[in-house]
């Protein structure tokens, strides 16, 4: 899936779902204070695996070069490391944060598990500015350190003395199902003609690819809490909505994204032909637009056909089919927080998370 | 890696490492039973992943067929759910046995994954007579079905109950990772020099491929009987060893093994230029018939030479060396066996199941 470091105006332009505006700052502090706290973890399990493992999972991590010598470490956002200790601070205060450590590197070596074997079967020769692990070593050692990076997430989790740790590893587990069914999901329905994909369809696929580990994290975080079932459920529903919204705002900038800010030329997703968000809301709105797309969608891409495409998703309503929902679904996630944590203070953390997850970057 | 469902004239004359001669009746009594209890965890796990994984899932352990419908199932020996059984009754007896069912479970679970990845990764494409998952539903089903299996193994053992299944889960997960490293290392030294390959490196490999999930499986069973430490790891030795043997036995069987009992042709292990044990026994040997074995390694196989490499090995010493390791492997088993099960009723059961790894067939 995407990572979080791209923005655009097309976001920026997004509805505020009423929350007062934030500039990002918060969300900052909160991302810089989770590596600080959760790199150590991270650190520790890695370095416990074989040399063989240890080295893969160093460079993906972008900790070190190729060549094993030490590089500066450019892993990611840890967006989801920070759902899990802001969760946890929100319901339980700074003492349950404390306890949430290993959920975090948890719930992170999981999203790079993912990334790891994603990229692999994707064919993706990018992540994060560098070639993807499978690029470098293989195939073979990409998967194998994949399923390293998995078990050393539930074994973390399983070594955990904390109370709800089995709780959580059973949540993670069922996760990590979720998310292979939705990378399964994914993969098919690109196979498939554009007029046989349904939009419930695409959006449970994103649901399950990018809302379940969201969800996972702050629901983790709550269990780490001793938070009730009730907000337990409230806090992976506040994160799977806010995923669907990145999700949705992520498909907009790939058609309508400044390829200046965006760093990949304008129009790409339709240019692969990918049954985006929007693309599918466009498909499927019984316009004559969506007639002309399906026709622009039977041929190969042409670069002179680019702009007639962008028009036609935009006539057949799907570029603001995927604002509103993208709204709708940051409404919904607003209402699940408020739900679980009714303090305006203690929520202001999560809520600045899901903000900059679906309108902001660096 | 092999299954256990070889076997031949070089197994059948081993030493039998001071043990009573056993007719594998017992062990076949102890596979069928192990069936019959762990077959309804296994089929109630996988019936909980989404459809698409399911599907996968029920192809690969032999319950459906390609296209759905219902097969009759020959999902291996379920050798390593009995030594979980086993291992649990030897300790703790039937009680202990009864609470292991979701270890057991657990464990062949572990094991499926490892061979859907290894399958992707070593192109095989045949496994248990039919064709392998990834030949069937592509790499990338096939990897996430592997991911979705080992979420599911520790899943099971997060939500069960039982006082010891953090230790398990900790503890399988750790011997997933060894698995992994276990798998890189084949690979690696399948691709290096035969000059370079050391006996301690491929001694290793083995441990870790073969021995580390069998060892682990004794130790899970020993971890739901409460077994002290101590005992726990005498376990896991036990298994470690027992499949140490079996590789031996098994590497023995990939050149001398007579091709009406094994279904592979003659030698087969040599006309792919494996560096099996007794290869590399043989090519670490000093002796005259180590660099003709050399220097026949460094030709593309030809049949003609097929007797004069198999001669070589012989002449070198590989084949007495590797009878000899695999019966100390089968004395240190029973050395430690014998140290965490000192009453040899309780003893048996295990007993014959090592016996009929390393030994015997259906």
């Amino acid at each position: 899936m995407a990572e979080f470091t791209t923005a655009d105006q097309a976001a920026a332009e997004q509805p505020s779902a009423g929350a007062p505006p934030l500039d990002g700052h918060e969300a900052a502090v909160i991302l810089e204070r989770t590596r600080a706290s959760v790199d150590p973890e991270l650190r520790a399990a890695i370095d416990s695996l074989p040399g063989s493992m240890r080295r893969i999972a160093l460079y993906h991590f972008g900790w070190e070069h190729a060549d094993g010598t030490p590089a500066a470490g450019s892993a990611g956002k840890a967006i989801r490391p920070a759902l899990v200790l802001t969760a946890a601070a929100a319901l339980g205060g700074p003492r349950a944060r404390a306890t949430a450590l290993r959920a975090a590197a948890a719930v992170e070596l999981v999203h790079n598990f993912t990334l790891l074997h994603d990229d692999v079967m994707d064919r993706d020769t990018t992540r994060r500015h560098r070639p993807t692990a499978w690029t470098v070593f293989g195939d073979a050692d990409a998967i194998l350190a994949g399923d390293a990076l998995q078990a050393l997430a539930l074994g973390l989790l399983a070594e955990d003395p904390h109370p709800a740790s089995s709780a959580a590893a059973a949540r993670l587990a069922s996760c990590v199902v979720e998310l292979c069914a939705g990378q399964h999901a994914d993969t098919a329905l690109e196979r498939r003609h554009p007029g046989e994909v349904t939009l419930d369809e695409v959006l449970t696929m994103a649901e399950a690819k990018t809302g379940a580990l969201l969800g996972c994290a702050c629901a983790l975080g709550a269990l780490y809490a001793g938070a009730s079932d009730e907000d337990v459920e409230a806090l992976d529903a506040f994160g799977r909505q806010a995923g669907l919204a990145f999700q949705l705002i992520d498909d907009v900038i790939g058609i309508w994204g400044d390829p200046k800010r965006t760093g990949k030329p304008a129009g790409a997703d339709l240019a692969v032909r990918k049954k985006s968000l929007p693309v599918v809301a466009a498909l499927t709105s019984g316009t004559p637009a969506a007639t002309e797309l399906a026709e622009l969608y039977e041929l190969p891409y042409a670069k002179e056909d680019l702009e007639r495409t962008v028009l036609a998703v935009e006539r057949a309503g799907g570029r603001d089919w995927a604002q509103v929902q993208a709204a709708d679904r940051m409404a919904r996630a607003m209402d699940e927080l408020t739900r679980a944590v009714a303090d305006p203070e203690a929520a202001g953390g999560l809520l600045a998370l899901a903000e900059f997850v679906t309108r902001r970057s660096t």
